[in-house]
């Protein structure tokens, strides 16, 4: 593939307490501020604790969801549509248009050159990027993240959206990810998960010191998975509640493959459920937060895309 | 030891989302409704969602923690001092004065003969019965449950406190007992911590119908952990900022003697942490609920108690 070149990433941002009892982000920010005082050569570090008041309060937000905020339509309808903002306006709807502000905007040359999000799940995921497949920076740091943390897998999943219709922050960037990291319980903060936010973290500075300084990224292949089809949880049909688990046998084998046939639920009155669909993936499996949106785990195929070698733009 | 009498347990309480976001009590509940609408012998079977606007909104408690409501204290105080309970009084005071009503009055005649409270802990603490070392009932609960599961470790905390100033909901039976089972993050239903708390409670009842049809339970010794002292996470003296996150080599490890030397935490700037006092056992290692309460692990020893063999009291 021909060679691509990108202009310098200069403005690398930083975030965590998107989601405000993901402890892994909010803890590496308090830890990069004091880190980064003494800047970082070229590069200008932004950090930035996306929802304070749902960290306060140890919640995933206070009004919605601020990872569901950030389409293009609902920028502009908090800017346009609404008028100003008022004590009414649901406080993540604030954020998200403070965030805008500060990081975008979103589409503009004014955005950040890179959006870096960092979140945690409780399912069984390890270290996961979440990023757009038809960006190809983004897709260098998950390949350079690979080449160098060789003892643990380091999965990605791509998200097949125009950044106008991507609603999670890292879309404000000029160039975006999220790393996904568990399992951990919200409220917690783990080691062995702090630690692999760390590194990951810390291989993204690098590749965009490399990056800058006019190192070429040699192209190749990356693999990862692609968001299908979710499942629900079994519920009754009257009352709307769950009747039945998550199998044991599926519980935290997130990215193993799934076959028609597979147990994936246990009623509680004792009998399996097992697996009707086509061979995917799952992740997500029993995630905390997905609970309210109806997901026990999400599907994905496994896929390959091949990545043209990068490097800076020369003057 | 002389055997001792009790009269039969003939009202029995379950009781689970006292906290409203450790799922496993929520569930079981739900399954113990549907199954004893057949009345069980001469048991009646009393089910209570203790904080239902807490499991709604999927928090540990609304206004403050329902679970240290329930001393003789402050059960008075909401009666008397506070006078009629207004909207300014805090939900859980309310639901405390209301829990009371219907399954006490604590140490009145009219108390519910025994009450198993059902929570879950973010900690490594598989099966674990909280109870007190003065009452010989819930000891021999725990014996019975200890000689019947033998796939698991079946743990026990005695809480050295007269039931007048027991802050907990069990306390309001006659006989209480709670179950404490993990690890589950909070918000979330894992099978397998649900099957323990099912196996737990329907040993229970199992003892329970024994008891009451006149089985001899024998004396023994039971094995289990005190309440000696916590430790609180390492924090910046200025502004309070937790510094440091439990040792990897400590996270996961309930109940496996701590040693002087041994790593306890790992500061965010890379140093270790080491245990400076004597050994003990280290419990509730990185409860999420007890963030707040600025416990990073119990201490506790390890003692034994002998036990009388009990059965019922015949008319």
């Amino acid at each position: 593939m021909e060679h691509v070149f990108f202009p310098p990433l200069s403005r690398v941002a930083v975030c965590g307490g998107t989601h405000g009892n993901e402890m892994s982000g909010v803890y590496m920010l308090r830890e990069l501020k004091k880190r980064h005082i003494e800047q970082d050569g070229p590069v200008s570090l932004i950090t930035v604790l996306s929802n304070p008041r749902a960290v306060e309060s140890c919640r995933r937000y206070i009004d919605k969801d601020l990872n569901r905020c950030f389409t293009s339509q609902m920028l502009r309808q908090v800017e346009k549509n609404l008028g100003p903002l008022t004590d009414d306006t649901p406080y993540e709807l604030k954020r998200a248009h403070e965030l805008n502000a500060q990081l975008g905007p979103k589409g503009s040359q004014e955005a950040v050159d890179l959006l870096c999000d960092i979140h945690n799940t409780t399912s069984n995921m390890g270290l996961c990027l979440i990023l757009y497949s038809a960006d190809w920076i983004p897709l260098h740091i998950l390949k350079h993240i690979q080449s160098k943390m060789t003892s643990t897998p380091v999965r990605a999943i791509f998200i097949d959206l125009p950044a106008s219709e991507s609603y999670s922050l890292e879309s404000v960037g000029k160039h975006g990810l999220t790393l996904e990291v568990g399992p951990q319980p919200n409220g917690v903060l783990r080691a062995d998960i702090y630690n692999l936010v760390k590194e990951a973290v810390e291989l993204t500075f690098e590749f965009v010191q490399k990056f800058n300084a006019g190192h070429t990224f040699e192209g190749g292949e990356v693999e990862a998975y692609t968001m299908e089809d979710s499942v629900d949880y079994p519920r009754d049909p009257t009352t709307g509640e769950i009747t039945a688990s998550v199998h044991s046998e599926l519980q935290d084998k997130d990215f193993k493959l799934l076959k028609p046939g597979d147990p994936i639920f246990k009623r509680f009155s004792g009998e399996t459920v097992t697996y009707k669909g086509e061979e995917l993936y799952p992740f997500f499996i029993n995630e905390c937060a997905y609970y309210e949106k109806k997901i026990a785990f999400v599907l994905g195929e496994k896929v390959k895309l091949t990545l043209p070698p990068i490097s800076v733009q020369k003057d």
